[in-house]
């Protein structure tokens, strides 16, 4: 009881902790649990938090646990710089700070102009805007990256940031000159984070902030601070022989890499990185369509058929209050809010996740599902009634609910099938995948391999169910898109997926059974193989040696469930309660 | 003879009426069968229309034929108020007309920018527009709305319309306070019609000129004016269990409930609802996909490039004649314009509806579908030759009716596997359907049930064709996107859905073939089962007992012909002329 | 080696003709190779340029050698008119210059609104602009259709050209008046090339330099020059006896027979044909989707959300240098370029083709090959470093290669299915097509014919794969798509097919092995037949017939690779390396 008093004190205080003013050396933007991760405290420098943020940064981002089973190709060198950049051999000069724009203004005349527009190349610009322009807030943030800079040593006391230049972020902040062949790099999370330090540390704190109550998903997962771990520690993105077909898995995945996915280079553009299609590369598609659906809501026409009435230089936190702003949401005031506060985790509402796993069905009372759908009800009511956002999130739940329940039915289905070795091929021509990858019904892998019987058209149905169908149709009624949930996609393809796979089930049990009936009558029961079949390719030999469906037909009713305990060692569940395994394939938020 | 003449005259006179000039009572364009419907003349004051539409409008707003098989869920209140909104319990208090901005503004911000930027928070604005600003039309919209409420008393004679606040809409028009939790109201269709008297009826006059002169569909259908009776009518819809499933139908059938799926709240910004977008949440997808279809269109992709030099304040009817105004048509341009008048009615130029069906593909040189071919092109001879408009619309006649042709040989082919009971797991794995929803082969419901062996590959294949593939065929021919009617979609997927039917009825009559042999091998053929069988799931036991299969190969070719008279009961026919069948489950205009 | 050294002179000197100053008599933008197709040096007159262009153009288009198969319905007379369009009878008239628009004023307003916006009737308007106007360009571009018209004598030396009326296209440049039942014409090519003799030529030279090292397609194709060609001479397209579904093909093919796809009439803006939209009508869908491709890519979705702020009218060959110009990439600023110049001929960095074929794959290291690699390298590096743009072209290269081994992996299968006589419905329930289209295995026929079993699940899935998932895939790849090359569409699509095809080789063989059991019990194997199946529809009689399966088991293994040489006649193999059977069907550059 005392112990329990305690704890309530301490959660007090720490939520305390949680709003000190701004006037604290640590933003308010940044979580507790980030500082805490860190051992930091709200005092803490903004250099302290740099320190260890870059620190923990590099430490984490490596080939993962698959290493050994991949190799990088020559374009990883662009995604992954951190791990794999090498600055070109040739040209080995030494270059001084004013000559890289002189001379890609010849060689590579696009950058040199996207970044002539940025506000890199235009800071007193900036600094000369009125109060008035709806720029004139990144005053402001060019006065806080010049105090992160000073207080890295990287700007004297007094000194303004006069200009940044290619240099700056391909070589080391402030250098004079460097060697082109030896000192170019590829800037990474932390190469823009050292002048960014509030959006790094935001970024960064998803690892944090994503800590599941019952471990739906590894620490820190689904999120873009992870995503290139969670992609290279895909097995079935490692076991992939194609590696110019596995990159195109880390094209999306690295925003843990680096900054430009949303922000795209030279010119950074905030306008640019405000818009939904600025997310559209990487969330749409099979399953993660959240661009489609939100563009065919009611929220994503408003923004089509008015946007262009906007003014999209508003700071995204303005812009629902802002007489020339939004009058509907973009994927970015919603996902970037928690508590009416606007940053870089854009996680800290996930309830669902990417996939909705019968582990988060289940607990989705649970006060910490309940806290988030408390702080979505607060997003909501900035244009619906609380009543309207409450009702729309329950009828959402429940409707999730129900998908994940088609997908848990039709699992057992699949299963089975499995368990009795009665998928086609499954007995003699199924081969091992390439390691690390393993064979399960309808794994993953069935989206990518094919050799043989590798995937059968019960694997292939499922894998589409599990893990596109049904994120398809959750992302359609969390985007509010009719036709996304039930009609066009959604409901109407968890069905067919379901009416395909029971229909195999009948198939395929009838297809061992009539198997069985001519061996009878062939006089297989007594072992003897009539001399025909001698040179054929055996595919449906393996049947007579199956102790399930050679027992009888009482055999073929109870055998699966029978035999399922006695399976050698543990399958991964596709989809399963298994964070582990989600995490290998997705952490983009949800 | 007399008579014919008659009629004749008659015809002639009701031309005349409905080309009064605009000094009558009740405008032009509304249209003399609503009148009629109504029971009023030319001569009638909008007052009466008002009274007479809301009164019918309400009577005709009901749970429908299946009320019984459902349950509103909560967000039901939202969808379709005048049936089941409740004002929330809290705040009870009395507000009075000045405090919903200022208490809303903290509360839901949202909603209350969004009102600063309509014409209702701006009346005065407009008023004071000069002649040459495009929006300057509007004056006279006002003028009309108060002269509206004048007539029914909500406003003084020679007072203007000093604002339209939240609580005209929300309470009442002029009230000057009333009890947050008992007065509230969402506002339908008729509460916006108080004062958009003419915009009302205009839009409810769909009921009044869809009436089909074969009965193709039942009066009214397919039209917005009675979308959501549609909704709640269709037996898929009303059988569904997850009732958050059928509320993803409901989020679109509601133009018959409310007006704000295309005047979103709280700007109601005519350019919104002016652009293509603004269909696009209801009009995209696996069948009625008209947005995609004309996005893909020349007439759509001119939109795109140059939309955004046109002045969209332009008013509707006078976009395609102005120098700043469209050069491509829109959604709204060419389904608003009937014989150069645009109105709210949006089915008066409708022919081949929602689904070719044979009844009118049959019917269409009836003189109801020339005339209505000839006012589209007049349409399209707004910027087309006659001769080419005519051509075209030939041409996408033509195709529709090879479209249809191949659904209804491939519906012969279904029928028939349904009548042999040869479907899989037909005879003993098909439950029956949660009422009121029936069986039928390639149903409605294969969409969206799939139990067991509810829906198999030949059902849910027939019914992508008959109620999708082919829909989408016709809407590419009729909105000119050529990927969109034969290659990307439409004939191609017409011809994959009949390949796999036509496969189907091959390997499953094959399959009952194979099963009689086996069985003649077994000895079944003397009724005697051989004791291995008699602990399996009986999947095929079945045919052993089916007249047709098991009376030898004669009537395996024959039987189905034979017994095909001899089955139980009517069915609907998917898709056939049975108005009623496709009045419940479509009813936007085509 | 001298003979070696004569090369390289001769190519360098080549080089050098190819790069003589502007001031030639034709412009530099006209390739050598179409001059020396023509018989013309670059000191020839635009005049002569035109007329043998235009001669050859007239000459080349025709019905093709398929011409006897088909009749065009009315609607081809507006997509070739220079084969079909005759003027309609009415009105009869002898119009004027100067009556073309008062009349269509009233008659169709919506072209004579276009036209006014146009450049066509602001000669005096562009003449007047500033220099600082971006559009002052077109003052040079009036100046040389000026020249251009003298040359021809159809516009007098120190004349200016007042105006480009109606009659100008419609009858002839200059005309004073014209009969409108008889002289009325439809502008192909060289009714626009008569002003815009450059552009004509750029255009046509696609014929001259698509010549490929190891004739993977014929020589011109694929391009947009010969589009109506290709198109006419695909037997698939000739075959199809619903002429309304391949009037769909035809929409897009008419590229070579005008000029208005891209340059939509009357306005013919610049700004719409410089945007991305300006493709989407013909560039999208189930295989040359690049546009949606384009869209997704970074370079889409920063011209989706910052390409409101370029200014459009600058030219596009000053775009991507202008500081208000693109900062991304467009359809038009890759395709268009070619070593720096930019012209109407956009394959002359075409390396793949529309489809990536074994022919091209097996030879993509050829100097032919590399030198359009090159190329792009060029194209790329105005944005990104010469490297970033090497390594991203080999991977895309790679993996093109990757899918393209999946396509000949399941080509084997399944021509080998086709050659045992196993698909479904083979042997007795196959009719053949109309002429002139010939049965194969997944030809591309599949995608448009599906009587009885013309059309297996085997042969669409083929089909689907070879001219479709794996286009998708390439274009996913050289567009920068992730989710287009692998996960959305792509390689996950690709192992779908295969997957689907390995499954129906290991049941189709099972199928035919279990048929011979049978046959085996039933003692067919003396000849004799039982009784009861006399009246059946003899779906597997085949079977007994087949030497393959009847010559017992170890015919079944070995039979296929045994037989196959000793089928009669040669088959076009579906997308094999036979440049004529892929010139039938595609012709747009990829």
């Amino acid at each position: 009881m005392f112990a329990r008093l305690l704890g309530l004190v301490t959660l007090a205080l720490s939520l305390l902790v949680a709003h000190v003013p701004a006037s604290a050396a640590i933003w308010d933007s940044v979580p507790d649990e980030q500082l805490k991760a860190l051992g930091l405290t709200r005092d803490s420098s903004p250099k302290e938090l740099f320190d260890r943020l870059s620190k923990r940064y590099r430490s984490e981002l490596t080939k993962g646990k698959f290493a050994k089973y991949w190799e990088p190709i020559p374009m990883d060198m662009y995604l992954a710089p951190t791990l794999f950049y090498k600055p070109p051999a040739e040209p080995a000069i030494e270059a001084k700070r004013e000559e890289c724009v002189a001379c890609h203004t010849g060689a590579t005349h696009g950058w040199v102009k996207s970044w002539e527009k940025s506000v890199h190349a235009n800071l007193d610009m900036i600094r000369a805007l009125p109060e008035s322009d709806s720029r004139a807030y990144k005053k402001a943030v060019i006065a806080e990256v010049e105090d992160n800079l000073r207080a890295q040593g990287l700007l004297r006391q007094g000194e303004p940031l006069k200009e940044v230049q290619c240099i700056d972020c391909h070589m080391g902040v402030g250098a004079k000159s460097g060697n082109h062949a030896k000192d170019l790099r590829m800037p990474d999370r932390s190469v823009c984070g050292s002048c960014h330090v509030r959006q790094f540390a935001e970024a960064e704190s998803e690892r944090d902030t994503a800590v599941w109550p019952q471990k739906q998903w590894a620490n820190g997962h689904p999120s873009h601070a992870v995503d290139y771990t969670a992609n290279v520690e895909t097995a079935t993105w490692a076991a992939l022989q194609q590696r110019e077909v596995a990159a195109s898995c880390t094209m999306c995945h690295t925003n843990q890499t680096k900054c430009d996915n949303c922000h795209t280079r030279h010119e950074f553009s905030t306008v640019e990185s405000r818009k939904p299609e600025a997310c559209a590369t990487c969330h749409n598609g099979v399953d993660h369509n959240e661009f489609e659906q939100y563009m065919y809501s009611k929220h994503g026409t408003v923004y089509q058929t008015l946007g262009a009435q906007w003014d999209w230089n508003i700071r995204l936190a303005d812009q629902l209050g802002h007489k020339n702003g939004q009058t509907a949401p973009t994927c970015q005031s919603c996902h970037f809010e928690f508590k009416g506060q606007y940053s870089h985790n854009v996680v800290r509402k996930v309830r669902w996740g990417f996939l909705p796993s019968k582990d988060i069905a289940d607990n989705i009372d649970h006060p910490w599902f309940k806290d988030r759908k408390e702080a979505w009800v607060d997003t909501c009511s900035q244009c619906h009634s609380r009543r309207f956002a409450q009702e729309y999130l329950t009828m959402a739940d429940k409707g999730i609910q129900d998908g994940s329940k088609l997908v848990e039915d039709t699992r057992k289905v699949v299963k089975k099938l499995y368990d009795d070795k009665l998928l086609v091929g499954q007995k003699n021509n199924r081969p091992a995948l390439p390691a690390p990858e393993q064979d399960e019904a309808g794994g993953f892998f069935s989206l990518f391999f094919a050799q043989a019987n590798q995937t059968t058209t019960v694997d292939r149905t499922f894998a589409e169910m599990w893990e596109q169908h049904v994120a398809r149709y959750m992302k359609g009624l969390q985007h509010v898109n009719p036709g996304g949930w039930t009609y066009s996609h959604g409901w109407s393809d968890l069905v067919k997926d379901q009416a395909i796979i029971n229909e195999q089930d009948t198939l395929l049990r009838e297809r061992a059974a009539m198997e069985q009936r001519l061996q009878r009558l062939e006089g297989k029961g007594s072992g003897k193989t009539s001399s025909y079949r001698s040179g054929e390719r055996a595919l449906y030999a393996s049947v007579i040696e199956d102790p399930i469906l050679a027992s009888g037909g009482l055999a073929l009713l109870g055998g699966g469930l029978l035999l399922t305990g006695l399976r050698g060692g543990r399958r991964r569940a596709a989809a399963s309660a298994d964070a582990d395994t989600r995490t290998q394939h997705d952490d983009v938020p949800g």
